[in-house]
């Protein structure tokens, strides 16, 4: 019998079918393999992106030459333009504004080899240093009221580089998604005085059977009302409301889960394309008691969980126990 | 310059990116010509699917035999289950009830060759009788709030098989998307009392650039803020809360314009694959004042309408006032 089930936090039902496809090798997907060849965020080619808007650099050495471990970017087909005036207007009963914003690449690593998932633990600690120097810049700009970091790997997953790298967009309005998780933990804590990640967190704890990884500060899982097959999220097990907020201690550790969790997808689904999205407070709210930043992450699997297309409603193969105990057996190196 | 614009019954912002691709020609996408075979829903292999559960049979005959120009029947691999309890129930914190639900397949035509493009118009408006026979069935079962109607055309949007097929889903939860479209056209309604789908029509055939076509009881339009590339909506031009309240002197009206936008994005896109959803009021609140049933129908166009994935927040390369306009020019027989 499938399962209807509610996410606490959005209100929203997916259905659990337990009778179709659900372990790993159900699922025909493409193996994501670097190719290599000619690419314009190697090492050597600094011109053939605009220029760098940071990086680092531990030895030393000028912009936009090579010696850098991370590289921020202005995206060359920006989706948003840097320079002007919001103006926002109404054009009878219908609302616009300038499209203004800054679309950023975050280039990992030098190695175009490499992905989250092999770098060494430092070098996927300074990725997410790099995040957050960006937001603490970004932030500085009055006109943004979001900014949003996600990341495409593998050509299935919408990347169309394959040197590893992510991205950013900071946003004069609060993506839909981002105001209904707020609108919901808002409602919650209006009832609770406590923040719905903070319970959830604790009931994971207790029960087990979705935790994949339970570290020092973080607390790697399997969604109770999954949309798609093996989506995992990795929360810090203390309230904090912005991912920019978390204390220096807190990025090795959210390093190591982050790299620990694409290793075991990478070993149970054989290196699958996925998307990464970091959910955080929007700028004007950056700290309240409400809200509980995390990362989501969701592998591509094609053909079965393609149900979803248009209706805006989701039909999820894999139990996220299953799910949670495939990737909890999964070994990383 | 990029332009940010507001769904007015969502809220959602759309990113409508002009530096980008944007003409027919700039899409990549895999034309959807049926190739015949083997196929469980071509007439004389009845007994390959479960037991019909109506159908059309002009000349009359017995169920499930040949001499049939609509049939339906349940889904082979149901998303849910037809039989037993909700038991709506808790698990801690967490929400969840049995998968109860219909789950059914509406073969179109008994020619497998034919789409809603080509079909006779008298063809395309005894498949709209069907939905609302069905809807009306379904609706006796107090298990049921909402009723969803959708069609993936083309494997690119889902389809499995290339018969000409919708599916429908009676479901004991109303989906979050109509949801959300239901408290922004409520919280409308509150302000105005008017209903915002009726004041979108007035302003949409007064300025006339996102008008497809404009005939006695429907209008076709490009929306103000598209998700997706040549993403259309058919409105009732009357105030109307549930596709099955519809006249029933409407449904050649609406048959014809169905299958007229169907045929502009075939001659204008090279026969894309597409979802189709039908968007009503749930069950219990069939009619009011304030919802107005519509369909939306999204062409599925690869490679470049992807940066959705995973992050919830879209941008759309093309502006829908230059789609209108491609749809408006292309040709139909």
């Amino acid at each position: 019998m499938p399962e209807l089930r509610k996410d606490p936090v959005t209100g929203r039902w997916v259905i659990i079918s337990t009778d179709r496809a659900r372990r790993p090798s159900d699922f025909l997907r493409e193996k994501v393999v670097p190719q290599g060849g000619f690419c314009p965020f190697c090492p050597g080619q600094e011109d053939r992106t605009p220029r760098e808007i940071m990086a680092y650099r531990p030895n030393g050495g000028a912009p936009n030459t090579p010696g850098w471990t991370v590289r921020v970017v202005p995206n060359k087909f920006p989706a948003l333009g840097i320079e002007g005036e919001l103006a926002r207007r109404g054009e009878g009963m219908f609302d616009k504004m300038n499209g203004i914003g800054a679309h950023e690449v975050i280039i990992e690593s030098p190695d175009h080899m490499q992905s989250l998932a092999t770098l060494p633990l430092k070098g996927v600690e300074d990725v997410l240093w790099a995040f957050r120097d960006r937001i603490l810049d970004l932030k500085k700009d009055k006109r943004f009221r979001y900014i949003l970091i996600f990341k495409n790997h593998g050509e299935p997953a919408g990347a169309s580089l394959e040197h590893p790298h992510s991205q950013l967009i900071a946003l004069p309005i609060v993506p839909s998604y981002v105001r209904e998780e707020m609108d919901g933990a808002k409602a919650f804590y209006g009832q609770k005085e406590r923040c719905i990640f903070c319970d959830i967190i604790r009931q994971e704890l207790q029960s087990q059977v979705r935790v994949i990884e339970d570290s020092t500060d973080f607390l790697t899982v399997a969604p109770w009302a999954p949309r798609f097959p093996f989506e995992t999220c990795i929360l810090p097990k203390q309230h904090e409301s912005a991912v920019e907020n978390s204390p220096s201690g807190h990025y090795e550790g959210l390093a190591r889960a982050l790299k620990n969790v694409l290793g075991k997808l990478n070993q149970a689904l054989e290196s699958p394309a996925y998307n990464l999205v970091i959910h955080t407070s929007p700028v004007m709210e950056s700290t309240n008691d409400y809200y509980h930043w995390h990362i989501e992450l969701m592998p591509k699997l094609t053909k079965v969980a393609e149900f979803e297309w248009g209706t805006g409603f989701y039909i999820n193969p894999t139990p996220p126990e299953e799910a949670a105990a495939f990737l909890r057996d999964a070994h990383v190196d």
